[in-house]
């Protein structure tokens, strides 16, 4: 691929029904100054590179043929939706792709009406497709609803109640299944391993004319054998079409196609488009195809930072080691000492760091494909037998499995250990990922303990106290961030359950803080010093249990406190705080909540969302001041 | 079926083991005296009367072969194992089934050692199987792990997921099929259809005989014909054996099998026994079999009240219609005026009170089956078009959908309605179902409404300005009991979003009452009103957004608050009074929440449930007495 070029056809495109008087020669080179477009932005900017260079010539075609908006484009999960965005309007945007006030790096309702269903999480494009079906359908319209969906999202239990719903209902309804032999992570699961065998064999549309020629040479039969070899005729489809999986779900199956061939591509989707009922396009592509270090690694290529297109190197932010690897080689050192852990994933064995751990210990990794819910609950069930299971998950993700971690883990009170890796804002993934609910979510389950670590040596002794810990689940939930570069100490160490610890000294006012809050909160006390302000931190490292003596502590000294979380403020650490102390009978204490308002934080790096929330020195320094009395503040 | 009769083999099972000497012909005899047991028990009692009936052969054929505990036995729900606790000596506990500190209705790892996966919600059983296989794996030991899962159950996500998991592992794991065509409601999905064609085609395993035959008689042929003819050959299976949609996904499929011929059943097993890897035997089992009113009608008796054994007539109470059916009658009467509203249920077209709409409306009217995830994103997808869908779904079962009601409604802000059917404690199903923490998780997701009416007369207006309401996502919540009986009055009209209303007049405290606490509020401020306290009774029917201007009223007068929930205080309605106050820098409020504490409550009555945990009227006054300074008390 050459940089540089230009973008002859790519610039006529504004919408897309520019695409429409191209020739397939033209549409063609479409798909390759896409291609070059997205190396080179993505270049500057860092994104999802790998899975868009893999649905360029299908997007093409979708748009192409059909007829967006009016025609209901859903894609799963949404981050290979640059192709879609580059030909509805938004090439030049891509400067700002995934920055604060910038383009989405999912589909967003709000960027374009070409933007019908928004996601970011898997598996959910099935069930709004058949939503939007039936709606059309109640409405007697007439548009089509398309759904593309990858091979690792369908293994999400969402996506198999909607193929069973709509197999059921027949409503005409389109599935894209973008079968690139990998989701984020190589695939897992039976199913992945069924789309394998199909793939492996192609010659089957052959092997049907060559069945049919074999058939007619049966003698002609009577009695109960014709009405046998009838039954051998009708389920012909079943030996020589390779999809029979979908087809006794009630779709029609066709393909498999090669997903970057575009004359053929066109062909079978035109093919697709006559069928009545639901049908499945089963399309073969390759991740990051055309850009050669992402071909050869779309494992790294996913998504990511910006890179040096020659050399496909990525480049790098220096800085201490980031929470999830400290987490991985943790697990390794107390997996060595400890036979009952084991380790498991859905789908994420890179971004939770738990690759070394699977070259460690391959026996004792799990990576269940993308099935969160089934993840906790086999995780439950490795623990009824005396495992000690560690989950690891993302917290955003860890919502999939709610029900799971109440009913099967936390009411039978079984020893199952989180590691929720991307707990509080995430940055660039915007919204769809934030991790801020799991907090409230958590902190009402019965038997849950729940730990945050103030730096990335603290996550390592967590990590000790959760595998030592026999009581029942706990957690520990840690942030997408780099460590602080504290030094590590050793041995690892279970810290007592339901203890804090005081970082900072001060009489004039307390800040109860949470994991990176600590670094503001500790930034704020040391200005704040400055100004005669004497402001105690301490380290609010035990979500749940709360450490009670220190709370009643504090009741005592009556003094001002500001509790601190990267998490929503509504049901979480700090409404527990204020629980705690209305339980007790404790009224009067002047107790100021600072966390995640109550709405939806966009897409940014994390400064910047904490910025627009008010997660700052500068927020805490003034509400600091309003908190403590004038006589206490130096003037 | 004659009542009455005396147990003569069934007296002398105490364990499992007794049962073993037993021949054929004597377990055929205890299963007809498990029967003839469970129908007079369960007739006194109550429970699951019908799904119990029809596994009482698959279960005694298990414990005959099987050596449980040693061997798992994992229950699907367990709300089928009423047969395994007889025979697992808890015969004589019946009398006390589902009640208060009686036995179980579902599985119990408290009450034996056999009960080895406790559940209550359905699809959970496969990924626990599979967490037990493979420890039993990692540990080197050569235990038998079964699942039984109903029809129904398997098209949840869940276990779905796991089948996938299950399938690529290959570990030695027999599912059990416990395929009675029905879940709780007929069965829906295209899984069904499917599992409906194996069903009306039982002359499969002849089917296969002839199709040797007929095979042989096929001219030798050499070249690419001869491997098409190995090709067809290799996939006679796929032909003759009608699970191939399981055989796809890595399992040895076997059946189906008659679940009431014991001989055939215990071979069947045996055989299912000696096969490595996955295996799925697919049993079919007649719900109620050997009842004729349950054979009858088994959606009623699938679980239900006392009844009289020989008329079947079910015992009713009377009293003022449920909650359920004013919410379904108001349905029809809000459709009928307005041709977006849809009603979405997972499986629960019966208990959620939606069988007169389906008749009314059969075209808006979706069952999509045990799959919550998909029927809150399917929703989601009919909003998305203009639609008012209204996803009827029972508390404890929304949790299953926790994520989607994040990430797709709410984030999304579509205008979905969720009726939340059977919130707060709901007696003998116990703590499995308890609808105690939806306030909780729903409260701290944006764009979330959530109200909860005094009486079914609001819940219709509720439903109004539910249905009304087009600014994003609102919830009405409502109990498991009778209404109140009070009048209805017409019209039908909106509620101003987040206003409360005072019932009572007070002056010394004040309690915001939430739905069904508030009678016992009222209770509690007449006791005290005797006493010359006086106290205020709000009917805090939001429960996000509070009445804000309500809640600054309060903090003027200075005045007292009770906070009074059935549901779980963590994070609940109180802690969402508290901060707001908190977040106005309103300090000095004397607050007492009262909610469901940290714990899961067990089966027993609504009121013996409340009265444990403190929900009744002399909490309250005791509460009051404290929370009430003396001087305002008459001495």
């Amino acid at each position: 691929m050459e940089s540089g070029g230009t973008n002859v056809l790519l610039d006529l495109i504004h919408q897309p029904e520019d695409l429409k008087r191209f020739t397939t020669e033209q549409l063609e080179q479409v798909a390759e100054e896409t291609r070059q477009f997205l190396v080179e932005k993505l270049s500057v900017t860092g994104g999802h590179l790998a899975p868009n260079l893999g649905v360029v010539e299908l997007t093409i075609a979708l748009h192409y043929l059909f007829d967006s908006p009016k025609d209901k484009f859903i894609f799963d999960v949404g981050h290979q939706s640059y192709v879609h965005k580059i030909l509805t309007g938004r090439k030049d945007q891509f400067d700002t792709l995934r920055k604060y006030k910038g383009l989405c790096g999912f589909i967003k309702r709000s960027e374009s009406e070409h933007d019908v269903w928004e996601a970011g999480h898997s598996s959910t494009s099935l069930s709004a497709a058949m939503g939007m079906a039936m709606a059309r359908d109640l409405k007697g319209e007439h548009n089509r609803v398309i759904a593309m969906i990858g091979d690792g999202a369908l293994t999400g239990g969402m996506a198999l109640e909607a193929l069973n719903h709509i197999g059921h209902e027949k409503r005409n309804l389109m599935v894209i299944l973008n079968d690139n032999e990998m989701s984020i992570a190589p695939n897992v699961g039976a199913l992945h391993n069924y789309l394998g065998r199909i793939r492996s064999d192609r010659h089957y549309v052959k092997a049907k004319e060559e069945v049919e020629h074999l058939l007619k040479k049966i003698p002609a039969i009577g009695g109960t054998l014709a009405k046998t070899a009838e039954r051998l005729k009708d389920t012909f489809k079943y030996l020589v079409v390779p999809g029979i999986w979908f087809e006794e779900l009630g779709f029609t199956y066709l393909g498999p196609v090669d997903g970057h061939n575009l004359p053929l591509l066109l062909e079978t989707l035109k093919q697709a488009d006559k069928i009545i009922g639901p049908v499945l396009v089963h399309v073969i592509t390759t991740k990051g195809k055309g850009y050669a270090p992402a071909e050869a690694d779309s494992h790294t290529w996913h998504g990511g930072g910006p890179y040096k297109i020659e050399s496909g190197k990525m480049l790098k932010s220096a800085g201490p080691p980031m929470y999830t690897e400290v987490f991985g080689n943790t697990l390794i050192e107390l997996a060595k000492q400890d036979q009952r852990i084991v380790a498991v994933t859905p789908a994420m064995p890179g971004g939770s760091g738990l690759l070394k751990f699977a070259d460690a210990f391959p026996d004792r990794m799990f990576d269940v494909g993308i099935a969160e819910q089934h993840a906790a609950t086999f995780s439950a069930g490795l623990a009824a037998e005396g495992f000690k299971p560690v989950f690891a998950v993302y917290s955003t993700f860890l919502q999939r499995a709610y029900d799971q971690v109440v009913h099967d883990i936390c009411r039978a009170n079984l020893n199952v250990a989180f590691a929720i890796d991307r707990a509080g804002f995430v940055g660039p993934d915007g919204e769809t990922h934030q991790g801020v609910y799991d907090i409230a979510f958590l902190r009402s389950i019965p038997n849950m303990t729940l730990m945050m670590p103030k730096d990335e040596n603290e996550l390592r002794h967590m990590l000790k106290t959760a595998v030592d810990y026999n009581d029942g689940p706990i957690a520990v939930r840690y942030p997408r961030i780099n460590g602080l570069g504290v030094p590590m100490d050793e041995p690892l160490k279970a810290i007592p359950i339901g203890t804090w610890e005081v970082l900072h000294q001060g009489s004039d006012a307390v800040i109860l803080a949470v994991g990176p809050m600590i670094p503001i909160a500790l930034e704020a006390a040391e200005q704040l010093a400055k100004e005669g302000v004497s402001v105690r931190v301490v380290n609010a490292r035990f979500i749940k249990p709360m450490d009670e003596s220190m709370l009643l502590q504090l009741a005592k000294e009556d003094i001002p406190v500001i509790t601190l979380e990267e998490g929503a403020q509504m049901g979480g650490f700090g409404s527990g705080v204020l629980e705690y102390y209305s339980s007790q009978g404790v009224y009067g204490m002047r107790i100021k909540m600072i966390g995640v308002p109550d709405y939806f934080v966009e897409h940014g790096s994390i400064p910047e969302q904490r910025q627009e929330v008010g997660l700052t020195a500068e927020r805490l320094v003034s509400e600091l001041q309003a908190l403590v009395p004038r006589k206490r503040q130096r003037a």
